[in-house]
């Protein structure tokens, strides 16, 4: 049987992803997913997702050890550890913590698809290594692969396109059924390999990263398969997909 | 000061370009909006577009001379002239009639945009001329242009995007801003032009298409940039732009 694969937008795509009872594959290239392939590769512990402000002060309130960490309108929330920057998410700062993450666009989109039995992280950094895991664990249960564009307070994302573009090359060929707009999203791909990072910088959320001083960022989410890692989101909190874990 | 263009997929897309007084352009590439170019082109006087099928009958109760044409599911309404395939509305046909269509996405598209004052319809056969349109009448007006992926019942349409792509490489590059959507149109189509037809044809609609028999249609709807003729919606008719009547 061969592996549907779907490529959402907007909530309502996340919700009929759940039903579907499909793997779920949040993108958010810039930045967050990209911040918590980081900081799971510089060993942090786990990043727990928050939808907003509060709820994640309120958590940092009962786990004071816990590191606080996200940003509205791409910048640092006051009285945070950190930002969303993955540069930001260094072993001196990460290694052995607990992170509260919460970003506009990503957390949210992670939060809205917990209810799935698999909600993986992905961006380019470890697009291939999404993409392998998401297929894998498909076969085995007999499901799709929904990759879900998080966006940009719900604009259509350049980055998050191509992105999922990036995570569908990946997949091997000859057991997927790519819906239309996993087929567009390759094409875009595949012509934006050539010169990625000057396409990437062209998207709308790039110029406004550049114009917060964040071009570094951009640079670094831009980056294909530097990590194997995929973030996986267990009982609330994303920690590296455990092989064991998962194909107990 | 630079035109900027957007690529929308949903009605409320439609609502939001009315509101800014873009320039709408409908593709439904395969088929409506080429089996209007095809219709106009064989100098059929004008094609009144209908949301529903009663609609359509009861202007053809008013009109009685004028052709019906359409369908649902693919397939030619019962009791119609024509059903919606560009093939059908041959010269020997159309000439000189004033023909009413009634489809499935694509006319309730251009339904959805008429309080706008510019409406073209766009498809590959006639993508550049269209753009040109587009262009010229956004930067005389002091707008905007909105391509609305008219798709198949609110799905993603691979073809829709690609031919948004298409038409957007024929905007003259320095003076346009386009949208994160319209730039990742324009690499897929970029891409799929190696092998536009094939590419086409692998998605979804096409594959229903061919699978009622219109391979030929998804053949004839695919060429690129066959006619100069740029489907203009004046007070509900859809008529050949002409440029003494928009350019007064």
């Amino acid at each position: 049987m061969s592996v549907p694969t779907n490529l959402g937008f907007a909530v309502r795509d996340i919700a009929k992803a759940v039903q579907r009872e499909d793997v779920i594959v949040v993108i958010d290239a810039f930045r967050s997913c990209s911040t918590i392939v980081a900081a799971l590769a510089n060993a942090a512990e786990g990043v727990t997702p928050t939808r907003t402000v509060k709820e994640a002060l309120m958590l940092h309130k009962k786990h004071p050890k816990f590191i606080l960490a996200g940003e509205r309108s791409g910048i640092k929330l006051k009285g945070f550890h950190l930002g969303n920057s993955p540069l930001e998410f260094s072993p001196q700062k990460v290694k052995g913590k607990h992170i509260i993450l919460t970003t506009t666009s990503g957390t949210k989109a992670i939060i809205s698809s917990k209810k799935a039995k698999y909600v993986l992280a992905g961006a380019f950094l470890n697009a291939e290594a999404t993409a392998k895991s998401a297929e894998r664990i498909a076969e085995k249960e007999g499901t799709g692969v929904s990759l879900i564009s998080a966006g940009t307070n719900g604009r259509f994302s350049l980055e998050d396109f191509i992105c999922a573009g990036a995570i569908a090359k990946s997949f091997p060929g000859n057991n997927i059924a790519h819906s239309d707009a996993v087929l567009a999203a390759l094409l875009a791909f595949q012509r934006a390999r050539q010169s990625l990072n000057s396409v990437l910088q062209s998207g709308y959320h790039a110029r406004y990263l550049a114009s917060r001083g964040f071009e570094e960022d951009v640079k670094f989410c831009s980056r294909l398969d530097v990590f194997k890692l995929v973030p996986f989101l267990d009982r609330g909190t994303l920690v590296p997909l455990n092989g064991s874990l998962v194909f107990r």
